[in-house]
């Protein structure tokens, strides 16, 4: 099989996660600043989700331009990702609500949702491994894709640091998002090896078709 | 007509589907793990749901590999599918509801949502027996289709165990949900004979092509 | 400009619109055979409105398969169809949800809802004919898509058709509903006419690639 | 990297968001003509905002037609401007739900909602700048792109007229809204410069193609 429809199917169930979240913020409640104001945590949890499912996106279309073709094993490896990113909105919801509803009664803001955050975060990562090593494995170790893939530093550190996130959240909810951003801000910065890896393909692939 | 844009609305349709789920996915009510645990029928609920449909976007996408063109027929038998399909989210979340609500009050699970959810399932079943029996028909009984289909044991046996497990439902609910799991995971496994065929095609296509 | 994109997202639009309708189903009030049955009014809406989509869908993939290019006016003439098809879930709602209130409290059947869903199909027809005007104009009077179009009896019995089942509707409403069903029925009938072009066209650009 | 996958996943982002605010739509509270009427507002801003995100698309199709690759930068900067998009329908939602009550309670329309409104439509334009900006550097200050959007006037004017917008929001909520749809109306002008360039372009490709 061709990648082109896992990708199309891909790129919508990440469109559709990554803007049904909007879905779920609480309206203001008033009509001034401050009313705003207090939806801030909810907004900054919303960016937070945005910029991970951003991430995700940007990694599988990384990844995919390396892969020539896909096989059954593949297609569930990806829905089994697709799967744990679905939970998103849902626990980015709850975390939030839970979050301003404390801080609206002067409570201790719970370090649960915040960690069960964190086992999201975690489980997708595993599942992003999962797909990795499928599609490795079926495009040889000499590929191209186990070539870009190479050491991969930040995908092994990641799960480290949703950990040491989750244990955080039990010392102060803050400091487990922190850690989350953080991980979120090392996946920014764009992975110049795997680009340049690409381009060589891409380069190679018009001289194959010229 | 070609099959791209029939199958670009089918994974819109599909990809949409298996999300806007997590949109009813109760919040929990309260921020400790027990809170999250009360949810997890509901969640299992989704989990079976996201794996039945993404069942159907593999199949979909396999059944189509095989086609080459589409009448008017094939896009009504197409979106008869996606109608029946598109009463998964409301039957599952009608499912899901009751069977939290029942088991907060310890009442006993009532067996009608269950079967409602296997009444489904067999007029999906159906819909899409009607669409390879339309796209067999448009095709011709020697088509690479008709081969790759073949004896079609599995889409045999589901009609008859959703039955079984709608009537299961009157016995115990959590039986009915059994059998539709069972059959969930009996097309989990992958079609061998399918992708041989889709194999044999693409490779005959590029010979065409080349 | 390519008709490439303004297909695909025309598509999208078409998919989100025909699924999110599910969301707006009210869970049946209860875990019976007949708390679903008394949802049967809202799921026959949403059938109608999910077979108006799919009509719209179908018509609107027929035409820009005889499209070769589009330009800045036709985009806005496709999205001016697309608000009028945005507003169907909208109308449909409000139409269902007043229809099982009344009935539940023993109340006669409002005919407004009835009418102004009428009135939403018939400005997206309105909308739909615009769009068809656009391009047949950018194509020219005598280009394969001109000649697909033809006299358009459809297009044209379909609005005059709506005025009637508005009208209809202060009869009584159930005669409206049942106006707007025959509508839907006959552009169900697949047209022969066009498909028989666009597979002449097919065929033509098949002989200028080969 | 092609620009095909960044297209289709904006294509999907933005088919969601201009379609999701209706499920926002309040459903009118009666079943006569008069509580639609009351409904005006919120869909006269459901309106507005579709036309907003409907020239975004329309831009950004226009844009990208002009672009060959796209580098990681690229994605991280489209990002970021469906970011800034994803919250026009949390925004318009606040406005219109602010605007409907306060009116109902024949309070004065508070500015603080049609003032945000307006502080997203900024950021979002900002967002556009960077990414126009973005792709340029990365095409060359003599490349097709760059003289497509030439001296960019509309670019220019539209955020001197969102500020002016929100500061009239003081004066009067309607006023802010005004301009904000004088901006949108200066918008669907079609911008036949860029028009004339992509349809050079075009041409010159096919010649090379040819």
């Amino acid at each position: 099989m061709r990648t082109g429809r896992v990708e199309a199917f891909s790129d919508g169930v990440l469109a559709i996660l990554i803007t049904i979240m909007v879905l779920e913020l609480p309206k203001p409640a008033g009509a001034d600043w401050r009313a705003l104001g207090h939806d801030v945590p909810v907004l900054l949890g919303y960016l937070l989700s945005f910029v991970y499912l951003g991430i995700y996106w940007n990694n599988h279309h990384h990844m995919f331009q390396a892969v020539r073709r896909v096989s059954g094993g593949v297609l569930w490896a990806n829905l089994h990702l697709l799967f744990w990113l679905s939970l998103v909105p849902f626990i980015t919801g709850w975390m939030s609500e839970e979050w301003i509803a404390e801080t609206a009664h002067r409570e201790a803001v719970s370090p649960v949702p915040v960690a069960a955050y964190g086992v999201v975060l975690l489980l997708a990562a595993g599942a992003y491994f999962l797909l990795q090593r499928t599609l490795i494995h079926a495009e040889g170790p000499r590929s191209r894709l186990a070539a870009a893939v190479g050491r991969d530093v930040k995908g092994k550190a990641s799960p480290v640091l949703y950990v040491l996130g989750i244990g955080l959240s039990y010392v102060a909810p803050w400091l487990g998002v922190l850690v989350y951003a953080v991980v979120a801000a090392m996946w920014l910065i764009p992975d110049r090896r795997v680009e340049r890896q690409v381009a060589h393909r891409e380069d190679e692939l018009q001289t194959e078709e010229g």
